[in-house]
């Protein structure tokens, strides 16, 4: 079997809020090929998510709804015991709040990726996950969702039907298990562009997207080394299909 | 000139948020012909939005958005001094978060009609008025607006080629100017089903559709006087076109 | 051993936010002895906390500050995996901000209790409980706390030379290890007054103070009858000291 | 008389949120004499707010409590027409939440100063400056506010009794009225630390107060130029009694 040769390069953006700004939007969208964008419940007023939007759409990066507990004051980073039937109608509100605004500058959301604390949750807790995934499919069968290989909201999401595709964390520490390192444990975040640069040619064979994160300090510099790296090794950069 | 014969009736609905109810939606939905739901900027989670969706749904009622300004603490009736371009988004946003509710259940958002003080502000502040117009025409120039029959929100949204539909409020007084009484002042609110529904034939001939509310106390037995009213006047009851 | 003779009871009170009512504050005031009110975080707007501070120095019922998560949404009954540092500052923010606008109708918070599931996770969440424990000592080491008779945070706040007030609950159901059955569970929540009535001179035995509720439906007759119960039974009603 | 030989130097500082910060709190408070903090309403949480309190306590430098409007979305900048009653109990509640966390840091707030559009809006607007000054003077008749020479705020709050504390802006155009010309008009803030400094002889004699920006681009060199300033013109730089 061949060696995988191309990968899709995303990251989170859109994730000010009001007079906070977080990142460099419009030089990560040079970098990547797919842009999460926080959807207004951890992050993102609807007046920065439409430049967001309207910067990617210039650049013909496609967008991706970043779904997320209700929860600024902790940025979505918090596990919140949310019932199901208020997370799924959350999600829904979230991706087509998005859904508009990328609508008004010429594009549209085109796939979903758990943001934070809910990503990580619904990788074991069933019934967040399928919450989560009935949302999306529910809305639109047709968009792809990202996650971890292994984990309860893929394998939900497969079972009714949903496109997913994998992803690696260019900068986060993984444990044996898989799953990544808590933020809130030291070695959690991967900060040395080189270091992450020689993690890339494993981590694109493990995963048909890679994420770079957009608010760490130096991110573009790691984002620019991933896809430098991408590019040393002969691994095609394009959009997963 | 024939006397006008039809009118719609139309009310607020879905103005909880969480824990917090106001109004008995179903009833309400058994007496209008179109719903106003809220979209979670003033009132409204998204789980409640979801639920009242689907009582509408299930009755054949349609579903208008009714766009406020961020402002739980004040539910939407404190003018807000917002630039235009947060104003657009914050429209459309809204518009698309509920939106996306009412497609899970089947329906879908059909009309817009702003909320308390934007609604108030927008009939004589050229700013908002275009802002929020413009954010309408940008999602879907196809939906109608609810307004009252002079004002520059009218005024711009038929300039942008919006269908207007007029709109008289059953339970409200009204200054000399055609504009309504803030609910500031005293006798704003009318609470006698008897008054309201001696308005109605009149009200009937200067709008095409008549807003009740219902989280006064007394709501759903004025509607019904309103409904009984058009009755009894030989005003056919019927959804705006 | 002499039996208990007094016991103090309270119930949740200011729980209203904006246009949002919940429950009669001005009813249950006339009934309990001691008054939780919510501190904005999970309900209770500034001026609601106000009028029901007021209320409350009217009477001569004193005011215990009921912080809880900061989850308007969720009425502040969703567990969130709070840091310590962030619950720490959360809890002195309420607390003070309660205090300040009792202070300005003559009163002041005299006591502190957690709100549901903050209530409920500090039983046994360890972390949590200290960082609210290390919160009320730090702004005044004199403020009793509320809970249940065992548990993480009153094991804590005794640990600090906090007051500890035992509380029972008159309409809800417990487990056999003595804490609540969650509300999500059926049975959860006592509904029928008589059946309340038979359990207080029980319950009375237990707990320094028993909990009634101000927003369940029937919750000031409820509350009645507890207090006819009490005076049935030859239990004086007495704030805890 | 004797020209003025001492001013203070104020900024407003803990104006993040959660994940989000804005401007170098540590560097501003090496360079003020007073630090107006924000109370949660427009930003600052309560975790960023406690650190904040206590890097002002280490270094002595006294808090004052920056009360906004509820308007995290919009940073307190957007006039809100909130009703008199209800401003009031908002201006309690930030004050005291505050004040109890630097209490648990081994301060308290000792001033006043209204943020935003609040602090604009007051200058002319009689029923909500009324508001803020009752609500101050009702907490602590004992508390300074700082607002400019002339307007509603500073003459009601000297008929309540309190100590006003005239103040000006190193970096923001004046109107010929005295008031400060708009942040969405161009020229509003200036940012050549140079320009700035040549004001600060003539603000020093107009005020007793100087404010600095913690925010701008720039702003700790703006505010060590208007230090800088202050010395090389025998200006004693001194917190205002």
């Amino acid at each position: 079997m061949a060696p995988v040769t191309r990968v899709d390069l995303n990251a989170d953006l859109g994730e000010g809020f009001g007079a906070w700004r977080l990142g460099d939007d419009e030089a990560m969208l040079d970098v990547v090929t797919s842009a999460n964008l926080a959807c207004g419940f951890h992050a993102g007023d609807p007046a920065t998510l439409r430049r967001t939007c309207q910067a990617a759409a210039m650049r013909g990066i496609r967008i991706g709804a970043q779904v997320g507990y209700r929860d600024l004051a902790g940025f979505g980073r918090r596990f919140i015991d949310i019932c199901p039937d208020d997370l799924y109608a959350d999600v829904v509100y979230q991706i087509g709040a998005l859904d508009a605004l990328a609508r008004t500058v010429g594009s549209s959301v085109t796939y979903v990726k758990p943001h934070g604390a809910l990503y990580n949750t619904i990788i074991h807790h069933e019934a967040q996950a399928d919450a989560v995934a009935r949302a999306v499919r529910d809305l639109n069968g047709d968009f792809p969702v990202l996650t971890l290989p292994h984990g309860a909201f893929g394998d939900r999401a497969r079972e009714l039907g949903l496109r997913v595709v994998t992803e690696a964390f260019a900068d986060r520490a993984y444990r044996d298990d898989g799953t990544l390192v808590p933020r809130s444990e030291p070695g959690a975040v991967l900060r040395d562009p080189a270091e992450v640069a020689a993690r890339i040619p494993a981590l694109s064979r493990t995963a048909e997207s890679i994420c770079v994160h957009g608010d760490s300090p130096g991110a573009v510099t790691i984002a620019q080394a991933v896809r430098s790296a991408l590019a040393a090794n002969d691994i095609e950069l394009a959009p997963f299909v």
